[in-house]
């Protein structure tokens, strides 16, 4: 018989196959298949994007040539753009709002073949170092409430260029997911006095076997009620709400765990389609004592059907206990 | 520059590409490639699948032989079971349950190759009386808090078949996405005193762009607030919050739409992928006056990354009033 595991931030549950579990061997091999195109992100071609917004370069090279590490440009094709006033006005029962919002691009490195696993600790270091750098300068912006921080890597995860970057969309609201986060995770400290993922921390280590690795700042985990086989949370040992508020002794101990996780997702899965989503509260202070900031990482393994839609459950072929061994244990 | 247009329901934003919208050609054809097995679904293979729960069939035809028009049969790698006793405790932070439901398929006709557009109106009015059936059937059992009915068309939108089927899942508690439509419209309810199902269908009428066809009971639309290119909801004229409280002669006036719709969507899109939900408050009586069913039409023409998971926001390339316009012109 399967089991039902509810998550106690959202109250979703998932249905989890205990009894046969799949392996990494039951999924489907992706092939990541992009069109060849003349690659807009690698050196040289700096002329084919908007020019760069912000950028890590070797000194005595000029904006928009080569000789960057890091290069932050706008989204060619933005869900939301930069310019104009927010015009919100109701249309009969429901609610609308002009697209205010920006829309950036991250290239990670140079380097086009190589994803965030094969790049050096000091590299992946200066990513996340950038990615807190635009989420500090963006929020100064009153129009944008909330700023959020992911990668698409592979097709099936919705990347469009093989050439591995991040995404930063800064939105005119909370979305929807954050704020159902924040406030079930409100609501258990208001009942507990505890914030839920330092209790998810403290109940992690009692029984170790959900966690993958560890260092002195952050655990890496399968957690017990993930909605997707080979889900994997990375959390900063310490309580707090921001990740643009790490400290700088976390920024180090951050890339390592999460290059450390890409290596072993790509082993145990021959480089999995992957979405991860930088996990935060808005900066708006009233979540201080019950949010901590933490990333999902979620490998393309399965689709999302009728069911799920329709439900919100989620079928987890891999309990995540079977996960985190194989993750643990790779070479 | 996009539009935000937000769920009266469920909160949810969209962005909604108003300026450069995507027409049917803008998205990729799919193949809908199926592995090549001997059918478990068609006439003479009754054998392949556990026996038959329910069916309509000739008069003389014996159980699990062909002459049946629409057969139900226990899902074969089932998501819940419906066996054993409703187990449910704490394991730390997390709520258990033992997995109790039932998964059934309900395959639509004996037609290997046919759809549901490409049945008759009398063979979906079929399909329809069986789903009632099994829903009143099941709702029975007190183990179970909810039956949802639903369909995955092509492998893209979750099919392992080629041969068409609908799904029912009972489950041993009101899913997460129900109860959210449940309390958002109660919420509006409580509000406004008046349904906002109904108030949609009021608005509707208004403008008429979002129409794409109706009769005498119901009305088949794109959702001002679509979360995909193409969506399609139908909606019964008189306020009722069960599905399977349809009254006799609402019936083949639903087989009529549904099939009219799911022939314009396939003209349009040349037979796409699709999910569809019926959309239905449990037998609880709570809902009475604030709930409306309906059934939610999704076509998989783009996909879920980050930013949706992430968000919970929405990025529609083609607004709904263009799409319905396609859908209400084609031939």
């Amino acid at each position: 018989m399967s089991q039902l595991r509810r998550d106690p931030i959202t109250g979703r549950w998932v249905i989890v196959n205990v009894e046969e579990p799949s392996g990494p061997d039951a999924f489907e091999k992706e092939e990541h298949v992009f069109k060849g195109i003349n690659c807009p992100f690698c050196y040289g071609n700096e002329n084919l994007t908007p020019p760069e917004m912000d950028v890590f370069r070797n000194s005595g090279t000029g904006p928009n040539t080569s000789g960057w590490q890091v290069r932050v440009v706008a989204n060619k094709f933005p869900a939301l753009i930069n310019t104009g006033i927010l015009d919100r006005h109701g249309v009969g029962i429901y609610d609308m709002s002009s697209g205010i919002g920006d829309h950036e691009v991250i290239v990670d490195s140079p380097e086009h073949k190589s994803t965030l696993a094969d790049l050096s600790d000091h590299q992946v270091e200066l990513v996340i170092n950038m990615y807190c750098q635009r989420a500090m300068a963006l929020i100064q912006d009153p129009r944008f409430k909330y700023i959020l921080i992911f990668k698409n890597h592979g097709p099936s995860a919705g990347a469009s260029l093989e050439h591995d970057h991040s995404q930063l969309i800064a939105l005119p609201m909370v979305p929807k997911n954050v704020l159902e986060e924040l406030h079930g995770s409100h609501h258990y400290y208001n009942f507990r006095g505890r914030c839920v993922f330092c209790d998810m921390i403290f109940q992690l280590e009692q029984g170790r076997e959900l966690i993958i690795s560890e260092n002195e700042d952050f655990i890496s985990f399968c957690p017990f009620s993930s909605r997707f086989p080979f889900e994997v949370w990375i959390i900063p040992k310490r309580h707090s709400p921001y990740f643009c508020h790490m400290q700088d002794r976390e920024k180090p101990a951050l890339a390592r765990i999460l290059r450390e996780t890409l290596i072993r997702l790509k082993k145990v899965l021959s480089d999995p389609a992957y979405n991860f989503i930088i996990h935060t509260s808005p900066l708006d202070e009233v979540n201080e004592e019950s949010y901590h900031w933490h990333i999902e990482i979620m490998p393309k393994l399965t689709r999302v059907a009728g069911f799920e839609w329709g439900t919100g459950f989620y079928i987890v072929p891999t309990p995540p206990e079977v996960a985190a061994k194989y993750l643990r244990e790779v070479k």
